[in-house]
């Protein structure tokens, strides 16, 4: 029989489809992919071509040859210059497109996915967050800053060059100030972090943990939303990424690579988003709320069930799938 | 200049690209459809397959050869048979799988799209919805009802043959329950229906409307999620779908016909999903919700930008949008 699993942290229900549950390794998918270039003369993200990108915000090393590149997005979703206006007409609320909307060029070279890159890399690329994330904190119109990466088409990019985003929003997103409140109402009722208490739930089970690691957790979700769903807890509690230590950077890109590395050798080269969830900066302290990374494998289009309820259906068993990636060879 | 539009209904911020927007017809994707029979043998919706599906439920009419037939579904998400329970373990949440998982035969036809169904037929699919709605609601087992349809791949199906679905689930959806508190919320801070309100606000507007007919208004939201995105809203104010009337059921179909067939012809047969938002029967009485149809067609990926924040991103400009599809010849 199915169950019916609850996600308390992003309060969704998930129909696990227990008995036609698909085997892990069935989400494997071969494709016949084009050879990629090293580099390409018309990518702007290319050494080379930085001349063609808008004004760098910041460059791994400061001077000299980049690792890693931080611009600003050509095609930005949200402006960042202009007025911030907020009007109500009726029943019609309406803010300006005015944020911030950046690319973080992961690497120079063109055609090595993430999952590749070494933990070193990784971790550049985290610094690069992290900087990025204080930074935009800054500017008091950003409300909100969301660090992802779409990689492959069924992650919606079409741009193949490694690359991340980070867009700072004029407005406290209505799904993170429910899930916050969530939290809230968790800490309120029990004393606890729902997320410490996930983690020691998750750790006492065994059965979804991938890597426990000095400052980290690796696991599947009692409730995955979808097939090799996966959450990267730090294990000490901090409600907003910004506040993360240089030794808790490396050991997350070491987590990073292994699980993403994982996914590309057990998959072959999913399609992929990863987000990391966070307070805002200003709420940094706050004892309710523990940041997190969340990546999502594209393995399935959402049915009309889904829009309509907000039920996910998972057709795969997450204790199977993280037995299939601890055995995965990276 | 984009702009950020609040979606009161969905509480969803929508990011509207209004300067990179791209117009209406950009949208239209030529592609090469193979033709497909009218009739395939190895297709269990087919007349003359029917021994191949589980025992059917209902079909019209009642006698004799079908027009619309209602089976149970043989790979239901949730089981009809088997005791429910619930269970809780720590932070685990178990609900089992119990529920129901129907699917609408909408025609003998296997190469008709719906899009081009007569008005008598699509109100005969209507007709089925409201029986199925009704019947599923008597079990006190089923806490929410979804009625949706699934059309393409992109939509989340595999199957041609027309045919929509109905799921009754043992528990009411977080995003149903969000969605009815704020409408609450909305009511008691105003006295209005939220929906009744942004009827009014829509017609007394003209800009996003496709059709008004004597009992329902076919509109583009001003915070569509997506483009193209259509909501169908009954002008009279009731919470549950069951409550149609048979002269509602005409015009409703008069409306889903020529939407469908506007996008058929307009976009050259796009993927959608739909799916009628609703109050349980139970609530029927209630002020402050109000039943409607939503169209999703499936046009671009979600990005980890949405997966992340909740906030969407439209490519298109409501308002031209629905200019597009009121002169469209359906």
């Amino acid at each position: 029989m199915p169950e019916m699993r609850l996600n308390l942290i992003t309060r969704d229900w998930v129909i696990i489809a227990t008995e036609r549950a698909r085997k892990p390794e069935d989400f494997r998918r071969r494709r016949d992919r084009k050879a990629l270039p090293e580099y390409l003369e018309s990518c702007p993200f290319c050494p080379g071509n930085e001349y063609k990108t808008p004004d760098e915000i910041m460059r791994i090393p400061d001077n000299g040859g980049w690792i890693v590149r931080v611009i600003p997005n050509k095609f930005a979703e949200l402006y960042s210059e202009g007025e911030s206006i907020r009007k109500r007409e009726g029943l019609k609320h309406l803010i300006t497109g005015i944020g911030s909307h950046e690319v973080i060029i992961e690497s120079p070279s063109h055609n090595t996915p993430t999952a590749l890159f070494s933990v070193d890399d990784i971790a550049n690329i985290i610094k690069a967050y992290k900087r990025r994330f204080i930074d935009i904190y800054n500017n008091p119109l950003i409300k909100h800053v969301i660090i992802f990466k779409n990689q492959g088409e069924a992650s919606g990019t079409s741009i193949v060059h490694p690359h991340s985003q980070v867009i700072g929003t004029p407005v406290t997103p209505f799904q993170v100030r429910d899930r916050v409140s969530e939290a809230r109402r968790f800490f309120d009722n029990t004393g606890e972090c729902l997320m410490c208490a996930t983690l020691k739930d998750e750790l006492s089970d065994g059965r979804r943990i991938i890597l426990n690691t000095e400052h980290f957790v690796t696991f599947i979700p009692y409730a995955a939303l979808s097939p090799f769903h996966t959450w990267i807890f730090p294990k000490r509690h901090d409600a907003a990424f910004g506040d993360i230590q240089d030794i808790e950077i490396s050991d997350l890109a070491y987590n990073l690579k292994e699980i993403l590395s994982r996914l590309y050798f057990g998959l072959d080269n999913p399609d992929f988003n990863f987000v990391i969830r966070s307070e805002s900066l200003k709420e940094s302290g706050s004892e309710y709320f523990h940041w997190y990374l969340s990546i999502v494998p594209r393995l399935a289009q959402s049915s009309g069930f889904q829009l309509g309820s907000g039920i996910y259906t998972n057709p795969s068993v997450p204790e199977e799938i993280a037995g299939f990636l601890r055995k995965v060879k990276s």
